[in-house]
């Protein structure tokens, strides 16, 4: 749960956006951005919701009643307008919030086109005056650049999903199945947290580690043979926050291949790491590990991406992505090798600093 | 995976709803109505995507092109439309859509106003002409009505919360904590499916039991001593469809008020068993359910409600209600009881047939 002193400083950036766009009000509506500015987490929630956050003054947020007493909501700086689920359903945030306090509201509004419905859009009155700005992006920008708060919840994160990695590298062995390796390291990520977690996870044996990882392939009831690889990719997400780390391990000692291409992938993750810092452009990154990767095998996937509270999110670290890396920026780099019959991937996650980068602990 | 006889029947009858409608073609936006009309499940996704219906014809699903190999695609009986979503993101899926399907159709289109966005429906041009109509609520009451297919996948779900249930009973004992017990059932369930599931859970020891579950109470690091109750609800969504179960156990022998109230649970749930077939108003099941149990302590929680490709979804079994069951759907039944310090619940899931109910299979 976030600290009201750390809401209510992004509030406050926010609200210089809206103002420097010259947009009074604005209503929130994706679900990850919703968490960011009010804590409200959906995973806790049980009904849909919206925040106003106007230019000067106090946000809204429009909760389900059942949430009102949930300490999130309690650490919310501003009004809790809370409605019965069961008088009207999923617009009906919609509607209170029209009710109490877009009736004033004449300039241009802003909304996250992408997410909010044309039901919530209509009962705003945006479908009738067609007057908004989309601000979708500018909280993605916001997001991209991690506070101290989120760094901190981002280090538990990634420090779980190292303990999932412990367990699998005890765990996986000859005739344990991936769907059996997958279930005891989320439980293992899970009673370290605490609490319930959301959890992705790509584990695969055998030959399907060629195929990368979901939706291509996902863990079934194969059991490890002797010499097989795995690939073991943990997602948990932690108090909102994603970690995101993968090992390659085999089952029996490691065959001369397998020892030659982590040697590989250590280094050009080395490689990589030597690049980051402020006003590095991702392309590049990307560029240098595809181009030494290409010469040895196949990496029909991305070489890193942002990590927070989406668990790939900006900078996306592909060919022909974009951005410059910029401090406060968390990334995980993942660079792997695919032949036809088995692969190998191995990442961690970066933090990027003043002049350089900070690699969250590696525990495994 | 749905078998493509299953999809091309539910396409079938939808398309019979639209002509009746007088809507030429349809856009299905929801991640649940875009499964249950194409069987292109978003927990394998990799995108976002749109299914568009014609009134009549063949049915048109844009998805991510990652997502073009997957079997669930290969089953789809109409046109798959792939789109790279690193071209553009969110949006596409539309953009994709509308170039190739909708310059032509001059009748209202059929949406879900609920879910379509803001983007979205600029795209598809549903903005400009203001001129559609919400068709959620229609494949709402599609859905509401199981057909075999579901009904299968469904008794499977309900077996898989069962082990959980199972394991649960075997394991709730003086000194274990309301995570592991969660996250260890969950395992027991995960590997039942053999390969990777959705799962909500409501696993709360002593007091916090009378919480009733998510999200005033989540499961925590709570031990449970001598004497406790556990309130453990299991939702498992097993290839598209939750079972949800409910069991209420203590650690080592039931005290009196608790043997008690469960013969009470248990009366009550005969009762309202009784009472289950064609036509019969959900709004009397909750009141038979509601008074019995108000004489002896406090009742604040639903009577019971749908399941299916939701977790929650109509009939719902609440006061004021306005469902008649029909043939075909699929109910939990949970009465409890929250006192001060405890609470206890039981939940069974039922299918309505022509004449009575039957109850999935119990097997804890």
């Amino acid at each position: 749960m976030y600290r009201q002193s750390t809401l209510k400083k992004r509030i406050s950036r926010f609200q210089k956006i809206l103002k420097g766009l010259g947009i009074k009000a604005s209503v929130v509506s994706s679900i990850d951005n919703i968490f960011y500015l009010s804590g409200r987490l959906i995973t806790e929630g049980c009904g849909p919701s919206l925040l106003f956050i106007p230019a000067s003054g106090s946000p809204v947020l429009t909760i389900p009643e059942g949430e009102i007493s949930l300490a999130s909501s309690r650490v919310f700086p501003g009004t809790i307008l809370p409605y019965n689920p069961e008088d009207d359903g999923p617009s009906l945030a919609a509607k209170v919030l029209k009710k109490s306090y877009l009736k004033e509201i004449k300039s241009p509004l802003g909304i996250e086109a992408g997410s909010i419905s044309y039901n919530q859009s209509e009962i705003l009155g945006i479908i009738s005056r067609r007057d908004y700005l989309d601000i979708g992006s500018e909280i993605a920008s916001m997001r991209s650049i991690k506070d101290g708060e989120e760094i901190e919840l981002l280090r538990t994160a990634v420090r779980i999903s190292y303990l999932g990695q412990a367990k699998a590298k005890e765990s996986f062995k000859e005739g344990i199945d991936e769907i059996s390796l997958q279930s005891l390291c989320r439980k293992t990520m899970e009673v370290a947290a605490g609490r319930p977690i959301e959890s992705k996870a790509d584990v695969l044996f055998g030959s399907k580690t060629s195929l990368i990882g979901s939706p291509r392939g996902v863990a079934g009831r194969y059991k490890a043979h002797r010499g097989d690889p795995a690939i073991v990719d943990f997602l948990p997400r932690v108090a909102g926050y994603f970690g995101d780390t993968t090992r390659t391990l085999w089952a029996g000692p490691v065959p001369r291949e397998g020892r030659q291409t982590i040697k590989l992938l250590l280094e050009v993750k080395k490689s990589l790491e030597n690049m980051l810092k402020p006003g590095v452009d991702t392309q590049a990154l990307d560029e240098v590990a595809r181009s030494r990767l290409s010469r040895e095998g196949s990496f029909p996937h991305h070489t890193g991406h942002g990590i927070g509270i989406s668990s790939c999110e900006a900078p996306f670290i592909i060919p022909n992505s974009n951005y410059l890396l910029k401090e406060g920026m968390t990334i995980t780099l993942e660079p792997g090798l695919y032949f036809d019959k088995w692969g190998a991937r191995i990442e961690d996650d970066y933090l990027i600093t003043g002049d350089g980068f900070k690699r969250f602990e590696i525990y495994v």
